[in-house]
């Protein structure tokens, strides 16, 4: 929680840190600073101190929004800065960041960075700023950052935020399965009423609408993948691909509030009119191990520990796994959840590689999405829901949805 | 252009570039891919080969959709590369790098390295990486990088792509004018039939809605700022306020095309009723200095000079600039324009300390939008075109819309 974060610092040896980047879609600062039209900014916190935005002149208003200390760049003299630097724009930066930090005290100790920026522009500015203030220590953290940490643990407002993009999430799956529903099948795919195939294409162009509907965006597009498509996991599917009966339909909707804000994480698998047996059986299996792993879920337990028992409880089934045969692509070919939040992926996560401080604690809030994966028989499945940790252990998922496979649609 | 990175490339002294980071909203990755789902790539072009595209096995159909060469990052034995790094994520993302660059031929001259990611992240990576190959010379460009440089002049496809954005822009501005024109003013705001007010908030929903409904994204939210907040060129409005008649309205509004494609920038400014003498005045000074700066135009000077011109106009009418009284907060606050593509903002730029490169060559792309503001007089008014640079020279306004200031509304 954001509460944690001066005792995090404490635990990684950090003095300061520092979020750059713009205000919104930018994980680390909407955390700090609600998500602002900020185009750029910098975010500086003091190790038991209260941040501070330094901000442009032309964005004072949505600063002061924040209710964050704020400062104005424009007091920074910015223009002799450029000019003393003879146009150099890392020199410019450096010599701004020097002002800003002696401004604030901050002369030596270990500082942090984050922030979505520009790989080669951060890098560029940071090796410089280090090389000119030999005393601070620029600190990049990878992994399981001060910021993720704080994060990975949910106040009640955040889950509150999260739990309502669940219900954003459901709403708008609920109307698509009216939609393909109210349909019908003429010749073993789904048409209108003019007797003209409905796309995939058609599908996710009503999905950002209803998405917009209800005040959410949706930046990272929609998974609805049909066929050979679900059989590979992060196929988005093809947008001219029609509908067919029987196939096994991946959908994983991954909306956000406006802004970059929460994000909300969904899947189910839906077959229209009727599954063939084999989409069946793989169904149960998946369902089954689903079931079976959200029954045994235990507050505080490490993440990846579940990955294991889910790789143990497939391969029971006759499936392979990326345990029994690492870097297959059937069967079952990735981790078994991650975080969700201000990132569509942060921590805790669940992967062979994840360490082993990415626990299941209260506040924590994840996906459990178990799937399996045939791409040469033409299907897949997977099934995910959102659950949160609450503060007395027990897991609950944040947005309810059925988990029937077969979507009947209209014949004749 | 995207065939000019060679020649800029070798003016840049650079041996290889490295794009790293998501598939969408990553405009270097974008640029480079065309923009699928990858959750995160590698993206890397030594100079005069073919760029190589490193993807995770999930997303191999994303990546294949490119069209680009591409390598499977599972075919790198990533967990034992994490074994040998005992879990440290540094390590790990280093050796990973170097056996990449080691199967690509790539041992020392100098990399670029580009892409959105976490400051933090990538410093520490990069420092790690750059220690790890001492002959190996990592560069981090600002300013006008090679792939920025190549961005700035569109190609015919961008252009179309820009035009069309331009389209669905102007045709959500019309709804919007259509939608308050149909309301009808009582005591001096604007209500619907019910009688209960509309809020600035009701009609950025609705922009949000109407931009969904043409397939375009809204990642950065639309400034509708009324009042006071007009005179803060940033402010993006209150969603509580009130719509009330006479006072100036800037709207300004800046889609990208889904999954973080190409941006379209336009602002007017409205009063709805009628205008009172003061913002007519305020108006016609920004009209006829956009008018007297569209009519002098001319291919190939420096976008900034223009800059500088803007500012004599609008000193001649009395107005401050930042020329003339740096640091202001009335007048003419800001710079003329800047690029628009894969970014809402990009090169060229217009501002004062903009280098002497960014031009107004042939295939630009860029916004004209002279502005005033009083924040103490509760108004501002800006207006705003995106123009390209045809290969003849000629301007042209991509998508054409009229300038009228007052927006009648029903009455009675």
């Amino acid at each position: 929680m954001k509460s944690d974060i001066d005792s995090l610092m404490q635990a990684h040896a950090l003095d300061a840190l520092l979020i750059t980047g713009p205000g919104k879609h930018n994980p680390a600062m909407v955390y700090m600073t609600g998500g602002g039209h900020l185009t750029r900014a910098d975010l500086i916190k003091k190790r038991g101190d209260e941040p501070v935005l330094f901000h442009y002149s032309m964005e004072r208003d949505e600063a002061a929004n924040t209710g964050l200390r704020t400062k104005n760049l424009d007091d920074y003299d910015l223009m002799s800065l450029y000019k003393e630097a003879n146009g150099d724009q890392v020199k410019m930066q450096v010599a701004r960041y020097q002002k800003m930090f002696a401004e604030m005290g901050i002369s030596a100790g270990r500082m942090a960075i984050y922030g979505q920026s520009d790989a080669g522009g951060s890098y560029a500015i940071f090796t410089a700023l280090q090389q000119a203030m030999p005393e601070l220590t620029i600190v990049g953290e990878l992994g399981n950052t001060v910021i993720l940490e704080a994060m990975a643990t949910k106040d009640p407002d955040a889950i509150e935020r999260i739990r309502h993009m669940g219900k954003v999430t459901t709403g708008v799956v609920g109307q698509v399965a009216d939609f393909l529903s109210s349909q019908r099948a003429k010749d073993g795919v789904l048409v209108r009423r003019d007797g003209t195939p409905v796309t995939i294409g058609d599908v996710k162009s009503r999905i950002n609408l209803w998405l917009a509907e209800r005040g959410a965006e949706n930046p990272e597009d929609t998974i609805f993948a049909i066929g050979r498509d679900a059989g590979v996991p992060h196929s988005a599917g093809t947008p001219g691909d029609l509908l067919r009966l029987g196939q096994t339909i991946i959908f994983d909707i991954f909306p956000c509030e406006a802004g970059g804000g929460y994000f909300y994480d969904f899947t189910r698998t839906w077959c229209l009119g009727y599954a063939s047996d084999d989409a069946a059986a793989l169904y149960e299996d998946v369902r089954a191990v689903y079931d079976q792993v959200m029954s045994e879920l235990s507050s505080g337990k490490v993440f990846k520990s579940y990955q294991d028992r889910t790789c143990e409880l497939f391969e029971a089934r006759g499936h392979p796994t990326g345990r029994s045969k690492p870097g297959t692509q059937e069967g079952y070919v990735h981790s078994l959840g991650h975080g969700v939040g201000l990132h569509i992926h942060e921590a805790p996560f669940s992967g062979f590689t994840s360490p082993d401080t990415d626990r299941l604690a209260p506040g924590v809030v994840v996906t459990i999405e178990p799937g399996l994966y045939y791409p040469e028989r033409g299907m897949g499945v997977r099934l995910e829901d959102t659950i949160g940790v609450r503060p007395d252990g027990q897991f609950e998922i944040l947005a309810e949805y059925p988990y029937d496979l077969v979507l009947p649609v209209q014949t004749g």
